[in-house]
């Protein structure tokens, strides 16, 4: 059920609904939108009738929902949802670019690659501080230590931070830090992680499942909006399939298809999705063309010697001329990408 | 092994290796470049020796193959292919997009919808006369008199027409009425019918199957080479995977790997590869994006009264706007798309 | 809609009944059954009201088939298909068991293998004349002439035989000398195809496609039932997934879900469906256990020397051992397998 | 690198080698088996000449070891491994069969349940007590109180208890309860967890994740190991694919593969696998004829009122034919099911 607030509403109206769905032993969740306010009501097993609420002064509408993610459907929110970080907003007319290592290596590699992300106009620094790696005997990141290069390349660039959460012990320190929280393909199902970072008010990165549906993808979405924290920011990355010649299979049909259902911001990682760094420039302006609201792309100062995902990582050079690319292609679609930074 | 002759190689001297190839009991084929000429052999079991051939006069290189596909490779030829259809390039400059309804089924249907295809400024349009059918109890077409009706729609109009072979049986009439001769993505794998038209020279568009890798496209697309037919056109029309909210997923990856390998043009179907007519438009601009030669719509001037794929068809005013949108793309990635034609 | 007539109907009652239909401008097929006789309508594109026939003598029932496929389903038949070859029944409490070489290769290979083949109990010998291959420079079957040594090798054996159909210019040749036509895995939506065996009244065979549906494998039998052909053996050999250490997945859950749905008999190849002749053993008895109705397996005397599908073949011994097995395993589940022949 | 000891090794052998793998700063991981111990060395980048071993004494071979997997893989144990659960083996002669059901929803549903899975003569009882969910508004289990009622039932039936461990936080507590515990297919790839359950000694069962390969598979077994919880049993329970008819394909080509790559048991979750209850009794016979060492079945008294499930869950009595069927199947492949217990 979701309670549909008039333009008008005061907020004594939208408390007193509230209070009506607390009582009534459910659960309330805001939604706030440009235009008016929406109130998921959650904890219900059977149906409620309408007239419970639609009764009360400031109620529009009280409408069933028939999908299984509420907080995250279109319903909820007709407008597209803009993320804030930090004053920087993802979703809205301008292209979010995060960029950087996939793993934090040392300084230099990291504010080398910092300024190249920066000088190229993107606004975003990824680094992986915490790994998870398929074999427990491949290097597992930097950890705590990575966490201090990346609060360090903050303060000398502006960037600001993507980095993983792993699990939730470590997640009070990634916290710290990140500007922008990113659970992994391999998490998207770790709920207890995901209730961990619905209880924070950072931005959050969900990155699709490799095997995930997509509306798998929104329930995992859903987890983490059902604990109030609405600032969540989708990833398609590629699933797997049963082609060999790349590492997954970019599923850009994911763009257009959350874009009808969720009012959410969903950006593309076409290093992972592709696997092979001469297909990330094309596979980063379909990405766009699909109706991407940004990009997450590796990039490496010397890809070959790259402790993990070498293969799939650009030079900076590469790097800049993906961002021109992108640029010109965004005024085509109406949207924008910050100037380069001159030198 | 291909042997690449030399720039000023002289009609002799290809005619000389291809003697020599044929002493040898092996097959030649000649691959015409716009540099140089390559002549592939066939019919060996094991190595040949590279002396063979690089004593002779003309000769500049001999060199084994290890893929599994020789002509389609881009070893063969280093340019990409231009495909000439009637006086229309195929995999250059220029943009080529293909659109009209699923199945022909009415003179009014398929001629609203061919000037809607040529004013939108389309150059060819498709229609399926012998339709592939998964039950044997649903519409297979109209058959003989939709190639009459297609005839008769490109004397009107001047539209190229592309339609489907279905078997072998049926394919001298469609080869009769086809500017391009389409191969489904069900008969990829349908060896009969792709020796049948590599003994055309009719350009033939090769759709991947839903469960074929790019390898396997390739291999597809070298049985048609190995007869003689260099005028193939491939086509990526998604795939099958455990997705269940759109048709196919659409694998997209696939363009910058098919540039990479081969030196055949690939055109994107959007309309199977997501298959539902609001997320067209913004996988048609994603597959430009990616670096596809051209589009292959599914129009229909009334989409829910459909035989097939109703679903997944665009209104032409639709059709239009995606024109305009790919128009504006192509400048952005240096290529053209034919202007509107004004009534 | 289905017709079922009563159990004491006569011949007449179902000609009126018949007539009934084409008088209605649809197309009437007799199925018959142990307890009574169906006859499916197709050609409808509405429903029709069961009171057309439901007035007529002899008419027990008249149901609405909701399932696109109407004569493959349990609707029309309750109890099992028993495909009747040459006197060796499939279907029944006798288990099937097809055995020989992917490829005939020569005479010598042939009848050593078909000689293990008979000397293990199995009553049918399988062996490619005509073979589909990836790519156009494999060894494609020996065709005519690998026929002419299946015919000789039933002659001298007195196994049925088995071999596959890949084209329909080339099936009266190989209806001329097959027991059971196979339908391989890559024509099983070779809808011309599957058209032309259904004109014939041989027992049909017919593989599951690599990235079909069981629902798919049904309408393509269906295609086959639709033109009276009803002698139609399914056969799962494997499914394509993203694992890549077996060749395919065997998808042993279509025996239970196929047996639900269709009356049709089902075998497993479980040679394809693993790929590495060390697991084929497992999986043969995997499949029985799952309730298959037969097994078609590839051996080869000289498993290393062949020309195709070497990796995955079984030596005679290992054969004869397997059999062993499966006749103790044929018992706890109530079914049966011939004795060994004593030599 | 593993280093094989001889046979006659003594413990001071054995000592002196794992001294001076830790001496070189690497990690040595015990491996005993019935014939000799082995000993693999972790946390070296590059290769080991092997002469740093074979020179001690009772040193018999040291090998590079090239797979991902070291201690998971047949090269670490030739033999198969037994995993001791409170006296019942896992991995011998002997079929385990786990059965119960999807979620502890109260006493009486459990106890029922449990005595019932006595009765028919399995001696594992499964229950949720914490259930990972899809959807945060689905019921998540019956948390500590269902820890509570499972260790009543133990106590009642002296059956050993298996249930899940869905996160580190509630990991100590699952612990307490559990003679196996669990990790469901969502978190196979949740590593921290993983490094959790490795630092215990409690057995194992590692369920495959939905979407990962056997290698995979093997690489999580890895990480449990590497902690030195040797005591891991893996499961099928099915994968991701395009086939919509069932809940998951059931891959029982991983048997085989398994048994070929590793010395661990694995059983096969035909439930999960088929995901409807009347194809469960087809597949769990062919697990075990494919050489699983044993099953895990999802039973309820009133599988309709199930809170989770329900679809694919047996009653009771059929639960006792499926053990009848499998006992008689068991003799046939030289392995052993326990009697039923006379009440």
């Amino acid at each position: 059920m979701l309670v549909l607030m008039k333009k008008d509403a005061t907020k004594e109206d939208v408390l007193r609904v509230r209070e009506k769905i607390e009582t009534m032993g459910f659960r309330a969740h805001e939604i706030p939108g440009a235009q008016r306010t929406a109130i998921g009501v959650t904890g219900n097993k059977g149906k409620i009738s309408p007239e419970h609420f639609t009764t009360l002064s400031g109620v529009d509408e009280a409408i069933p929902v028939s999908k299984p993610y509420k907080l995250a459907g279109r319903d909820a929110r007709k407008e597209n949802s803009e993320i804030n970080v930090g004053g920087e907003m993802i979703g809205g007319r301008e292209l979010a670019v995060i960029a950087g290592p996939c793993s934090v290596e040392s300084w230099d590699q990291l504010i080398t690659t910092a300024r190249a992300v920066k000088e190229a106009g993107a606004r975003f620094l990824r680094g992986g501080a915490f790994k998870p790696r398929s074999s427990p005997y491949s290097f597992q990141g930097m950890k705590e230590e990575g966490l201090v290069l990346l609060r360090e390349a903050k303060a000398e660039t502006g960037l600001k931070i993507v980095t993983e959460a792993k699990d939730v012990l470590t997640l009070p320190a990634v916290a710290d830090v990140a500007d922008i929280i990113q659970i992994g393909a391999r998490n998207m199902s770790n709920f207890s992680l995901l209730e961990g970072v619905g209880d924070l008010r950072t931005p959050i990165i969900l990155k699709r499942g490799i095997s995930s549906t997509i509306e798998e993808l929104l329930m995992a979405a859903e987890y983490i909006l059902a604990r109030g924290n609405l600032n969540v920011i989708l990833c398609e990355r590629g699933i797997r399939t049963f082609e060999p010649s790349t590492r997954y299979t970019l599923d850009l049909n994911a763009v257009p298809v959350v874009k009808k259902l969720s009012h959410l911001p969903i950006i593309v990682d076409p290093s992972h999705g592709i696997g092979m760094w001469d297909g990330v420039t094309a596979m980063a302006l379909a990405g766009v063309a699909a109706g991407a609201d940004g990009l997450m792309i590796e990039i490496h100062p010397h890809p070959s010697e790259a402790l993990s995902d070498g293969y799939q990582s650009l030079k900076p050079e590469r790097f800049r001329e993906l961002m021109e690319k992108v640029r010109r292609m965004a005024e085509v679609l109406d949207r924008s990408l910050a100037a380069e930074v001159v030198q």
